[in-house]
């Protein structure tokens, strides 16, 4: 494809997306296809010479279409948000199109700088503390997701408390880490990576909010402690994914300050709330941890992927990542005064992902921004006092920020009937979760153009639906 | 902004993409910045209010493709590819406008069975051994990169050997993994991030043609389990990063399965190779093998990131990976008729990465794709000819593909000094390594648009330095 071919068939592209945001309230939200269909309608062998634009846009139309569930639709209230904006999306296609590598500071001057700074930007716009800006001791890296950030953290928690043995010899004796029955279930996945083990996971109880609850922490910490093991790692959430429960970082910060564990702050769903000034309360006693993460890719109108990760001490990510083979060393390497942030994570690639940040900050500016969050929000009061006002519904937790969690005053299997009948429908999708043994409901309101509209539409449906059954 | 002005600004974008690629010979191919020199241009704060999309653009021109290393300029002899395409980067466009989730089959099945379909049409373009297949017991997936397969493959093989005890237990007795001197250092990474620990990765020493030595190996090995520790993981590699070696596959994988270990095939660089029947004799041996992954971001058109990753048997995967909390349990998983790519490696997340290889497959064929690799290793093999005719330069290693090693007869310093000297002409950008002890220069030929009259003009300009150098 020549650069006069690539004009026409970008324009294509281009013009087939602003379709698509167009007419994306036509789709069923949850896609209708049958496992295998898709695979089936796909030939088997790839062509042996090469095919049209045309036909390949033709087969996303006829094919793949029909197998997406269309999570930019502003009708879907499911899981998280992955919400995307179109200066995102532009940031990312020249991303695509550089195709640099930002794995060293030599091997693209920009893309490392322009990360450092979209970084900054960030921290200042969410207050977070000195210690986790790049002129103090710390600093911020984009990963892809908050997943790898919770891996990066455990391993360089465990290099930190085992005095850096871990990485020469292997984890040769009992370490231990702290989350709640609420955390992520990344969390799980990377202490099992990183070698520390399932069992060696406490899950400490929450209280009736769903928050961590500081004082079992202590009293968890203290008996492995009794037991001869070596307590490492914690992770506080700003917005746990089944409920939005906020954990007390002060107080759990104070825990490991005075126990000499490592606090991670995941705030990957609900972090971007801490730009504005009355939701920053939920990140009070930030500069208690080592690390924080929140992810732009699900509510800060940035496409997938893109998690930003703090440390307050980067020197413990270099340390435990860095490895320079002969065919990396370079010039600006070797002369300190750069960040090759290939140490900062677990891949040696890296795309440019600050682009797309970089595009998003400037397109809408700090107050744009703000207004995004502060929209969802209100829409999730709005939401949850229609609840409340309801006869056959009950609010299961007072939401503090955008993810209204509820259910049909019934039994479980009535509420999944409601939900799965909802959803068949295909004018929205929303998902369910369980919390204190019942299954709850959740809307999760946070894609990007998703209005009041929306969500009244969503509330007739449910509340139409449960008169249904009540009926019968 | 509305899909009206994303048609607008859409149209912009691809318009400076399109003119970037005709113009990028005019750029020096390393950027020329100095550290800092970026950062210092960005304001240090976020903009309070929305900027427009021109102004934005006019920065990626003043500030930011100065700090540009062109990785897509046909004069890029660096490193190692990291070839994009048209076609690719316009996959990845509506990747990013789609904006899906693919963590499970439910969110976006089209997604998941287009993951699937382009890996089968992969393992049949490439020979690979039916095991791989997902219509056996194995399958494929696309990660991000090889140091994320790796990973996956050291962890899957740990929880393997001791009978899935690490997951739950944590590293609790020395287990001991097998590379050579040569492997890419991802793997090391990886061993330290399972918690095995430097200590017990072996450096198996190689041949003269830096491959590794299946003999000291199996010694390797032996020794191991006499001093009671558990052998359990062996990588080897289709071209190596340094010097583009190959490992004898087939005789470290009949090791392998005599001693019981998890072999991983790293083919990220040179794996491509395999479309092409004439060099399908590197992948001799690959059904012996556990796991193997190439990379299409690197030499086949495909833009970062994009690295396909094969398992022989997908139960070790999704026994290691799999954690299922309840608010993504949904019917299509519990019914067990579907793949959940989100349990075959570290991350949650994932994007719809399959689009973009799909419409290269597509645009290209077979043929195309076929013909394209021939082309870098006829390039490679008149290069490694001039070298071969110099009398100032030695050829270190026999070409097996597109990589040539050779070096300036003098110094280690006199061949830096060249290196440095040329590459700060900003005409090409090569890089070097060190083998047995001695630096040696790289060119790696694999860039989408370079031709004969680039590598012509790269040799000249290395013999006139050369000769320059001799005269003073």
């Amino acid at each position: 494809m020549t650069p006069e071919e690539f004009r026409k068939e970008g324009a294509k592209v281009v013009e087939w997306l602003a379709a698509y945001y167009e007419e994306i309230g036509k789709f069923p939200v949850l896609s209708k296809v049958k496992p295998g269909e898709i695979l089936a309608k796909l030939p088997a062998k790839a062509p042996e010479t090469g095919e049209s634009f045309d036909q390949v846009m033709e087969d996303v139309n006829e094919i793949i279409l029909p197998g997406i569930t269309h999570w930019q639709s502003p009708s879907f209230f499911a899981y998280f948000p992955a919400n995307a904006s179109f200066p995102s999306i532009l940031g990312d296609l020249l991303s695509s199109g550089l195709g640099v590598q930002g794995m060293l500071w030599a091997t693209s001057p920009s893309a490392t700088e322009l990360e450092t700074c979209v970084m900054e930007w960030l921290a200042e716009m969410m207050s977070l503390p000195e210690t986790f800006r790049y002129r103090s001791s710390g600093g911020g890296v984009i990963q892809d997701t908050a997943s790898s950030s919770a891996l990066a953290a455990v391993v360089a928690a465990r290099e930190k408390a085992s005095a850096y043995t871990t990485n020469k010899q292997g984890v040769t004796r009992r370490m231990t880490a702290y989350v709640s029955t609420q955390t992520h279930s990344s969390l799980e996945k990377a202490i099992k990576i990183a070698g520390i083990g399932r069992d060696n996971l406490r899950l400490v109880e929450v209280d009736p909010n769903f928050a961590m609850d500081p004082g079992l922490l202590s009293e968890a910490i203290r008996k492995d402690k009794e037991e001869g093991h070596l307590p490492f790692f914690v992770c506080a959430t700003i917005g746990t994914t089944s409920s939005n429960a906020m954990d007390p970082i002060r107080k759990i910060g104070e825990i490991c300050k005075e126990e000499g564990l490592w606090l991670h702050v995941d705030g990957a769903m609900s972090g971007s709330a801490l730009i504005c000034p009355e939701f920053r309360h939920f990140g009070d006693g930030l500069e208690l941890a080592d690390s924080f993460c929140f992810n732009p890719h699900k509510w800060l109108l940035t496409n997938f992927d893109c998690d930003c990760f703090w440390v307050a001490d980067r020197r413990h990510l270099v340390n435990t990542f860095s490895i320079v083979p002969e065919y990396l060393r370079n010039q600006a390497s070797d002369s300190g005064e750069v960040f090759d942030y290939r140490d900062w994570h677990v891949q040696l690639g890296r795309r440019f992902r600050s682009l797309k940040l970089w595009f998003v900050i400037r397109h809408y500016g700090v107050d744009g921004l703000q207004q995004f969050i502060r929209n969802h929000v209100n829409l999730a009061g709005q939401f949850a006092g229609m609840v409340r006002a309801s006869e056959h519904f009950e609010l299961i937790t007072e939401p503090p920020l955008n993810l209204v969690c509820f259910r049909l005053k019934g039994t479980d299997e009535e509420n999944m009937t409601l939900m799965n009948k909802i959803n068949s429908g295909g004018e929205i999708y929303f998902t369910h979760t369980k919390l204190a043994g019942k299954v709850v409901l959740r809307m999760s309101i946070a894609q990007s153009h998703t209005s009041e509209q929306e969500v009244n539409t969503a509330w007739k449906l449910i509340r139409d639906a449960a008169e249904k059954m009540n009926r019968k």
